[in-house]
């Protein structure tokens, strides 16, 4: 079967970069154009001589038409509200699109206008209805409805660490809907590549730091997504720290149990079950807890459960990394979909270790 | 008026090389004895050339004898269970002692042993008044005893920063008793000097992972006070992660407020009454949060709250040195009290940043 | 063509996991024996639980006749010294062998004896043929003679990137071999997995020291092969300084120009030409300078080329991962050669940056 | 005696932020003028929470007259080519300046034009007399001059650690004048505080690499001083390295020694003699090596010597921290030394390690 090919939007950033590596060697997917805004015109050698693609392609302007000529599928890593101008002309043209910005996430557009504030006076947006369309690509539980997808919104990183762990908690109904703490932290690779100060290695490393205490934007991401798993809304706290690291992103998941005599392997066992036709998470053994370095650079999610007795707390402990499951793998996972090709097609899942 | 005279017992590890670099120009304590099991009879100079020591002085075996020639006041940085040998014999020769380890820190020692069972097994001890005599060193809220104590257990690095925030709210009944979660990160250089494994640079960098889920031994120590300052039983989440910096120590509390008219500005001028004479904390102004960077090398405590008033959360965000105010800088306060010193005499409050 | 079978011995170390890491996967070598010391009897999956293998097997002593039954090829990562004892009857077995350690990298064994004293006492050995026997492994230079050999002497991770750097320049004749001058870094993996107090994280970190200054082990090794290259005896200076990162390391070799009239363009052509056959040697265009980053968990190496005009020296800067392609990569390139595959079969030459 | 006071100007870049830390609690010098240009008008405490200081100053525009009204003394921390514009104003109301960028390095305006040309085309100069008036403050070597100076050019980084290591060397006419080669390695913070993509964490974490190979600046700053030692012109070897660390810098220094037989002892012995009366100046033992971790937050430099009798070649290392005494500390020994104080009062000699 012949190759799709993909066109890849904003090359240089973060989520363009781990989106090409990924697609280098694919058995299903080839990359066929390269687009980006500031780097438009140049050749991909000058700008990244460390990533030697085949052809040593130029970047080009991302031109619809020109996408539409040349890719029937476009992975867009574009800054929040810029992917909204580029979408629906693409999908006119046929092109399929995962979108790795927020601007598809929410199936209410006012909500998005409303989370997103800077950036909907920017730009002015009227599609609702691609907004109700869009299917959310968090892959685990989204499998059917992605392979059918025109549009896609590859969830964000934080809300794609929590929502593996309480979304078949939450189903089976197994904590209460109120008092959920999450707490994660993240290398600062999910600040993107622009330059800016508090993420210079002086500024950022030997130091960790809470950011966005209450109210932080993923908040209404991950609540929306909790909410239609429990059938009932939900709000919840959650709280990210700036780790100095490069990659990873650790969700540690507070939740009250609903039975306070289930054990920490009652609920490892219900993981497991939850996730096993799902080759690119692992629920771990009670008692083993993971480390952001198990899953570095490759696509796997790692979830670990304890549960405390006297207090009834059940945690989850929730790893991937942040621009590969967490970004542009999970984008890749739904390109696979969108395919017809198995979800974990071309992904890495086991990590060079140290 | 003379400097006190202080010995300082595990002197190569973390917290003997912190005391050591405290008390050098301390206007009021002068270093007099040097003690180490593994590196007595060594030349300073040949064991930490980047410190050098005025006299360069050899390391001495700790023999309580020799200890009371030399020293008023003894600070022992030794492996739990070990101290608890040494401590009865300074102070039958009128030594005072500032206890780095766990040793002392229960008010009862059975339950010193139900927490440290392997400690105790090879550690038998029956100092059971002793236990109940110790000060818990935790400066800003035992000043008076203090002054007055023989013998002074310092505070756990996870305790000191928890308790500093947890304290003042579960005093003036602000929060709920139930449901506290503590979600703390720290650097490795809690793990000691000693080699470990999972310690090294290779190990434990570009990776955040969490230990001692459930059950961590700190939980108890902070329990414990916890409920002194409730007025009753608590029992509460602690879940530490180990994060890839060499200092710094975050505690991120979460508490259920028992008002939840309050706003994150009421709280924040409870907190700033209560440590309105203590000069190493500081209360943040409300949206700034501190990095543990900026309490780097310092004996400064940095609070800050926020307030989620959908949830009815709040949540204390409480920044220290771990090897500073979490160990050697609050046995130097000790110290400083006991040799009828202001607390913060002598300690470093700014730092080099970045 | 079926897959041969390899035993890797050492398998939880550094060496042996990278090994493992790297031929999973692989479309013409397959793991089939897993042989370790003091892992012995335990199952994989419990000493690693982040790099599962296929049937979860269980670490075996490494006996010469379990693993002549088990595997065709063996690649033994042991301690210095303790190599020698394995590798005669595994090679009577007719296993063969790649040894990643320094006992057979000089072909004189009264050399090995000089510079590794103190295995050579804990060692005792009389295997001069084996040691005139053995390749050294460096496969841009000894492609023929590894496709023929029984025991292969992988070369150190100094060693390779120099003499990437130095060989073609030596044996043209282009730089005098007087006065050469070393200068490397590299991260803290290079120390191996078991816990020494320097590769702490909280002592490696922040810092940046030499090592090993006049005398290092790896200078006897690269002046040996730099001897040979330019067919004269050579001495050189060689200093290794520890870097705070896992991998990487960058060699920034110093050497007078025979011919001060040869600009940077014309040495980069012949380091072009030199390994113009060679797909995982990159010569980069003047003036872009590598980061070990950019080879970072792949098999490459980048050299780049610059010229003083003024002082007459030419400086090649030489970046590697020191675990791949100072290591275990190239371990599995002479693996590949040994099995008549192509060498860079299965290895990863793009990195998953940043 | 009263305290003389000083005027930081560009006080929130790293090079200010230190020199306001390091001038906290000194017993001689106050900080009486803030000065800054993109944060005139913010209250000193929005602008860096991290580092209260007495009164929470408002920073001003650095107006020479205002700067005379308040300030005896002023630091410079400014861009180069700015620092140009304020010199001879402040000079002219009587103000003594420590200037930390490399506008009067030179003694030769036309020198500074060709090795700065981007900035001499933006700020055009014609203040010949002031490069031939300013001393460079090199402490160490300048005492005197530095005393009696108005006008004191504080050296670079690199060439601070390369010219404490080769100038007793080149004024004994130890080592030959070619053929120097200086490989320094430096943390992130040496390219200040303006945000920059290579300076990211995520970019310069977990690699090294070099820059400004051939040609980087401090090239000719070093030589100009090391032929003034000489007395004959010098030309030679600078290679900086980027480190993934925040502060630190060691200089490599490679040199032909001109008597083979000298040993490291007798250099040692030379450099003793040479740094006697140099507090802030440490020659190790032979045989231990510095770290940078060793000096770091201090105002320390740590010199090592070793001797290969083989290669005839002198190796000295050289460790410092690039922000005090390769940068701000050794602008306030300067200022020290001008307001009749001992160079080194109030300046960290010791460091927190780790």
């Amino acid at each position: 079967m012949a190759s799709k090919r993909v066109a890849v939007i904003g090359a240089s950033g973060y989520g363009g970069l781990q989106t090409l590596r990924l697609l280098q060697g694919h058995p299903g997917l080839e990359v066929s154009f390269l687009g980006g805004e500031r780097s438009s015109g140049k050749r991909w050698s000058e700008l990244t001589p460390f990533l030697p693609l085949p052809g040593d392609p130029v970047v080009q302007a991302p031109d619809p038409d020109a996408i539409a000529a040349a890719a029937d599928l476009a992975v867009l890593s574009l800054p929040n509200g810029l992917a909204s101008r580029l979408v629906p002309p693409l999908l006119e043209r046929g092109v399929k699109v995962v979108d790795l910005s927020a601007d598809y996430r929410y199936s209410s557009l006012a909500q998005w206008k409303e989370v997103y504030a800077s950036e909907a006076r920017e730009f002015p947006r009227s599609d609702e209805a691609l907004c109700a369309e869009a299917v959310y690509g968090l892959v685990e539980w989204e499998q059917e409805r992605l392979a059918a997808a025109r549009l896609v919104a590859a969830p964000g990183c934080f809300p794609t660490a929590s929502l593996l762990a309480l979304t078949p908690l939450l189903k089976q109904g197994l904590i209460e809907t109120g008092g959920i703490v999450i707490d994660a932290k993240t290398g600062t690779s999910g600040g993107g590549r622009a330059a800016k100060e508090h993420l210079l290695l002086a500024e950022a490393s030997e130091g960790v730091a809470p950011y966005g205490v209450v109210g932080h934007r993923h908040t209404s991401e991950i609540e929306q997504l909790c909410s239609r798993a429990a059938g009932s809304s939900i709000q919840l706290q959650f709280t990210p720290h700036l780790i100095p690291m490069v990659r990873g992103l650790l969700a540690t998941v507070y939740g009250r149990m609903r039975d306070p005599g289930l054990t920490a392997e009652d609920i490892t066992t219900v993981l497991r079950a939850a996730y096993r036709h799902a080759p690119c998470v692992d629920v771990l053994p009670v008692g083993t807890y993971p480390s952001t370095k198990w899953v570095r650079q490759t696509n796997r999610a790692l979830l670990s459960v304890q549960v405390d007795p006297r207090t009834g707390q059940l945690i989850v402990l929730s790893a991937i990394d942040n621009m590969v499951k967490g970004q542009a793998g999970q984008g890749v996972q739904c390109l696979n979909l969108m395919a017809g090709l198995p979800a974990e097609t071309g992904l890495p899942l086991l990590p060079f270790y140290p």
